[in-house]
This record gives structure tokens, sequence and C-alpha cells, in this order.
């Protein structure tokens, strides 16, 4: 089988289990990971266990690198083959919100670098896959990034974190946050990349990712022509143990770089 | 008939051209308003046409305000019978995003004071419905804030406005962009009333709101047990020329208050 199969296959797998899940949301007891907004349900790590489970019975000898429950470290060298999961990326939203902005991500790395991945809402069924050097499409359907070019009329999507990091964030973003366009704040990383790479808006800034939340945001943004990098414009590498991302149409990106890069 | 029962007619009334309006949202021509970032769209008209007629057939004495083209004035004197209109809250959503976040904005209002009301989310088929003195209600389920006390564990809505108003309001939500639990901008302001008036958050600001997105968003809200202010605390009136509104579980209220009140 190969990967792209396998990352389809897993979108069925997952899929009825998610949905009821978030029907019964109101029922889970949340835990609190580092601080009291940072959540875990039992959905978490069912549905990484399904991923795991899936990946495990097709590609054996492969790295597995994910969210939850003792995965979760950066590997001490970069795997030859190694796939990231984030089960439920947006797990605030799983559990409260009266839009279902929260989705599985899925990537496989070669020599550190995303090959293939996919985000996926369960409640819509929207797919989003990419393949490097294939393109990106949403349900099929081939994406390409904007061509804006004015900070002043894009839509501009940010993670405020939680507040242990928040005035960290607000400090590094205060330029953007007076210039952008349209404000969002979805509160879901994959979620923001999609916005991107479909052409539903032209900016993404998150100071604080995980390489599974990377990993499948970037090769989407990148297929559909935009450009993924690091706050101060350097390469993201999924695994160089930095934080914060910023992923644009291209064309805003210097722009953007400037503005959110430490004085 | 009753008001309650033209508010649901009207539902049934502009689901269909809503949600295929959405489908093709990609061809609309977006005119701009007052600022580029203020659009207009023929659906946004469509539908405001398809409401006030169903009105003013069921109700033909009644006075209209309403976003769109020259209803769109406050009063000169308090009217005793008035409905509220904003056809499609949400129009830069409409436009642009991966989820469907704008809905029809509908109040029916006695004396300057929300009487019964809906907002109307097509594509998902969500109606939100309060009637004064009867409750809110969600897909025919009843409404409840929450009885979080912490800010610090909130979920907390905010609409940053465009580009123009940014600075003012960035100021003005200082303090609380840095308290806040989980911050988010869906950028449609019926939802951020129904996110409150469902508990599904804590609270919702918003320094730029007109009659027609408050009414019914403050009818929800305070049928649900919340409560509903201007920026320092006084009362909300639809009609009284001013604008800024805090929603909450009321709990939380007065601490919001205190932060967003001009020094």
């Amino acid at each position: 089988m190969k990967e792209r199969a396998c990352i389809e296959l897993i979108m069925d797998e997952v899929r009825d289990y998610m949905v009821e899940s978030y029907r019964r949301r109101m029922s889970f007891a949340a835990q609190t990971k580092e601080h009291p907004n940072d959540l875990l349900t039992e959905a978490d790590i069912e549905v990484q266990k399904r991923v795991v489970s899936v990946i495990s019975r097709h590609f054996p000898k492969d790295l597995i690198v994910a969210e939850e429950s003792g995965l979760n470290g950066n590997p001490e060298a970069v795997p030859s083959r190694c796939w990231t999961i984030d089960p439920i990326d947006g797990t605030q939203n799983f559990l409260r919100g009266i839009f279902p902005v929260f989705g599985l991500s899925l990537a496989f790395l070669e020599q550190g670098k995303g090959s293939a991945g996919c985000v996926f809402l369960p409640v819509t069924g929207d797919r989003f896959l990419a393949e490097r050097g294939k393109g990106a499409s949403w349900n099929g359907k081939r994406l390409a990034v904007t061509r804006a070019a004015s900070l002043e009329l894009s839509r501009v999507e940010i993670d405020f974190q939680g507040p242990k990091y928040r005035s960290t964030t607000l400090t590094r973003v205060e330029s953007l946050l007076k210039q952008a366009g349209q404000l969002r704040a979805y509160g879901c990383g994959v979620v923001g990349f999609c916005h991107v790479a479909t052409g539903e808006g032209e900016l993404y800034v998150n100071l604080g990712l995980d390489p599974w939340e990377t990993a499948v945001g970037q090769l989407l943004v990148e297929e559909a022509g935009g450009r993924v990098s690091r706050l101060d414009g350097s390469d993201l590498l999924p695994f160089d143990g930095r934080s914060g991302v910023i992923a644009s149409n291209g064309i805003i990106h210097d722009q953007v770089v400037e503005m959110c890069s430490e004085e």
C-alpha cells in the first residue's frame, strides 16, 4: 500500500467514531494537560490509537510521532520515514463551539520533510490532501493560494494561544493586528493552514505549533503555491525544536516576516 | 399570524436561496460600502427583499429597519412596533471561509425592546429562537448560559472590526485580550451572541454593532439567563444611536465592564 492510500483509509476508519464522539461531547470529562486551557479527552486518545493501529499495520517500521500519550517527543535524529498525528487538532473547539472547527491532522514525512498528508474535518466531511510535487486538494478539487498583495485587504487568521503565552503573542503580532484586513481566530491550527491553501484566506500566524500540527499544514500551503516559514522568515523544519510559523499566499510573506520578527 | 410564526415562516422562505447562494459564492461580485472591508452582495439584497416581503404581507403597518439599501437609519422616535433585519450577518464569511459562519438576524421589537427573533444559519440549518419571557432555544432545545466565574477559563469571542477601527478596538480590549482563556474571532456578530446564549462560550465583545445586529442577540442572551450591556455597563437599547456591546453569562460581566470602560 502507498502512503497516500493509507492516509485515505485512515480518514474512512476514524470518521464515524469522530462524528459520534462530537455528538456526545457534552458528556466528555476533559482532563487538563500542562495548564487549564490545554485539554485532553478520551476521544483524542481513541482516535490516535486507531490511526496508529492502521499505520503500524501497513508500515510497521515507520516512526510515529503523535500529540497524545508518550509519542510526542522530537526524535533525536531526523528519521528517514516518520508519521505525525494530531488526532483532534482543536480539542477546545471539539468540546465547545457552534461550528465543528477541529480535525485530524496526519502527515507522512521523509527525511524530516512532509511528503504526503491530510487534514480531515469529520463532521463536515471535508478532506484536504497534499502530496509533495503533486499538489493539494479539497474534496478532490485542486487548490491554489490567492494573488492578493495587500495586507489591508487580506483575511488573516491568528492563533492567540492560552493566557500563559498570550502577552508574548500579542507583542509579536501587534503591528499585524493593526494592519490586517479581516482578522479571524478559529482556534484550530490545521484549519488555519487550510484557509491559506484553499485561498479562503491569505495568512495564518501561530507562535507555538508542534511538528504534528505543522507538517501537513506546511505541505498543503506549499503545494497550493504559498509559502511557510518561521517568524523570522527562515525555513520551517518540523523537527528543529523551534516553534512559530507564518503561512501565507507568498506575496505578502516578507511584509509579515518583517512585522513579526523580534526587534 | 403571531410574530413568532412569521419568524419561523421567514426562515423556511429564505433557506434554499441562502444555501444555493452560498454554493455559488465564488461568482458573486461584491461591492464595497463605506470602506473596502465592508462588503455587499446581491445575496444580501435579495434575502432582505424576501424577508421584508413576508413581514409587509403579514404586518403591513410595522416599521422595518434593515442593513441594506435605504432602510438602515435609526428611527427618529422609538417605534411601537418594529422589525430589524440583517439579511446576511457575516457577509465576509459568506464570501470566504471554510466554515459557513454567517446567518440571518431578525428581530421584532416592541417599544424599542426585542420581543421575539431568530438567528438562522442556513447552511447548517441551525435555528436560534427567542421570545421575551419565554426563553431561548437552539433547534428546539432550551438554552442556558454557563456558570463559569473565571475569565481565565472562559471562551471569549471578540470582533476586531476592520482596519479603520482596529486601533481603537485593540486599545479598549487590551486587558481582556491578555486575560481571556480561549480567544476566538469568528467574524459574525450574531454567532458571537449565540455562543454566549448556548453556553458554548462565556463572553462576546463588539465595539461597533448596529440595531439590526444587537436586537435578537441581546434577546437570546438575556432569555438564556445572561447579561448584555454597553461597554460601560449601561443598558443596551437598540435605537440609542450608540455602539459597543458586551454579552456575557452574567457572572463575569462586571469584571469585563471594568476592563473595557474608557480610562
